[in-house]
């Protein structure tokens, strides 16, 4: 495995769905650290929904890639080469080194991973990004008290399955909408008190599945997808409501258009409801709450995980399009290198 | 004046403007008070935007007026009879009588006025319901920190022309959105920094006319109208941008139908903005705050207030409908009767 390989965006998807031929595969040498950087081996790669935006050329809170650029993402593995301080090759790390098998990272972007028992994928889902997304977007925007009902969608994917969980923890009832039988059974099954399957579902259809599995009003909606299933969280929202906007992927291969559809600016006035953006760059600073919480739920059962892994780097263009589709089940990741021995 | 005379809804508008037809006078003799009542004669009524929702049949948060209900509404006068232990003949309060040249009030629910030198008028705003509503949806949630942009649409109106003076106030850059030459002129000579007029601009023109008075962004935007302007807002929102909803009469004369235009769902994720109903009768137990501020600020004429006085109980209907289409200037209030001596 001496030969880098990575995936450069080929064409730009625009207003359709991507395609696996939109990303190209390119090899080379291996690269080398100079003064500072480590050279890190991919042992899994993240594949997540923001990336959709990042192929846009729609400005948002980041650059967009270019053709010709390797396409972004998270990846955890080894560093197998150092010329930095205090990183020895063997040593675990995260970084955000794109769509490669090995990736350049300077010292102060490699986030080390202290081995505590966990599979290494776990540092991309439920301990990385995912996991602080459902965390800090739950907790500080939505304020879940006992009893009050939190409904997710995508939600038996990588947010929405920890939103549901933690939504337990604190007290709350917690009711997820999914795509299709066996999401709507593990969401059941990792303890979500009600869940329905929103595939074939009109308007109609939607606010009454939430009025039936939300009997007692919305107090806080983790919206990861936007479109006609907002509509229905929000026709069902119950007085002072929280939304939290932390994805919206139903409108993610058409973000060169305005979303047309219902506003709620009425339902905002009447119900005082409060709807909040999420990012979780912004929450950096509190991150040891996070770690004071989740690797201690995980490890004694409160919080269950699915991934969905994918095996082989020449597959990650094919399951990224997968994802924007549902496809997956659970975490999304690719499996790009052998655990480190 | 002894007889009684009161407005009921004759016919309730559905998908269109009121008219002054949609209300009917009725006359009796003056009600006479129970035990723990007082009769009121009124000296100002308000006319408010909200009104055109509680004749609407579609849920919100009051009851709605059915045909043949007197009109709701808030009014200010004084006590002529009183069945109330510390209610006397003359004293001066406020209440909730609707659309009545007098009006009976269970003690709990007369507002007492102190007189302190300000017109009887001003209790039904500046120091009343929408003066509240501009500082503690403007203070509470919109939270303008120095130097923050605060832009503010229907922004010679009773709620609007205050918003951008506590702005100042604050430390804040206010921009203010109104309909005519005149209301501009009024805006800057109350100490808005910039304003624009909205009439005869689409939804490409109102963007730029946003970012032309708002060259570092909208930090602030407290929305009293909803629709296009909404969006001209949200376009040229910042980062942890927040977004009030105070009113949308743009969209009150078709409650019954969908709002459909641009959604920002979007936006409010790339901007990690916050967007929150507001309703002033949330906030009776901060009443000190603004007492403390409110009134102290218009003695010192750091706070000025523009009133639009219509002359004559039988005009108020004329007057209402004239609200919805933005032919008032400043706060309205129908005069129905002499100041009390």
């Amino acid at each position: 495995m001496s030969t880098h390989r990575r995936f450069v965006l080929a064409e730009r998807p625009v207003m359709r769905a991507p395609r696996p031929s939109d990303f190209r595969i390119e090899e080379g040498p291996l690269p080398e650290p100079k003064a500072g950087e480590v050279l890190m081996r991919t042992v899994f790669l993240s594949l997540d929904p923001y990336m959709r935006g990042r192929i846009s050329a729609v400005k948002s809170y980041a650059k967009s890639v270019e053709p010709g650029e390797t396409m972004v993402g998270e990846a955890v593995g080894e560093v197998v080469a150092s010329q930095a301080e205090g990183f020895r090759p063997g040593d675990l790390v995260r970084g955000h080194i794109g769509w490669q098998t090995h990736g350049i990272l300077p010292a102060a972007q490699a986030r080390r991973i202290v081995p505590a028992g966990f599979p290494l994928s776990y540092y991309l889902g439920v301990l990385g990004m995912p996991g602080r997304t459902a965390y800090f977007a739950l907790l500080d925007i939505g304020q879940p008290k006992p009893g009050e009902t939190v409904l997710v969608s995508a939600a038996s994917g990588a947010v929405g399955q920890l939103v549901g969980q933690i939504a337990k923890i604190k007290g709350a009832r917690a009711v997820g909408i999914a795509g299709g039988p066996d999401k709507i059974a593990y969401c059941r099954e990792i303890g979500f008190d009600a869940a329905f399957d929103y595939k074939g579902k009109d308007d109609e259809a939607l606010v009454k599945a939430v009025a039936e599995t939300c009997p007692d009003g919305v107090d806080v909606y983790f919206d990861n997808v936007g479109g006609i299933i907002h509509d229905a969280a929000m026709a069902n929202l119950n007085l002072r409501g929280r939304v939290i906007i932390c994805g919206t992927i139903s409108g993610y291969n058409r973000l060169e258009q305005p979303d047309i559809g219902r506003r709620h600016l009425r339902v905002m006035l009447v119900k005082r409801a409060r709807m909040q953006g999420f990012l979780v760059g912004d929450y950096a600073a509190r991150d040891a709450e996070f770690e004071a919480d989740m690797p201690a739920w995980l490890k004694d059962g409160r919080i269950r995980y699915r991934e969905d892994v994918v095996e082989g780097f020449e597959r990650t263009p094919e399951a990224f399009a997968g994802l924007l589709e549902g496809r997956n089940f659970g975490k999304l990741v690719v499996r790009v290198g052998a655990d480190p021995a």
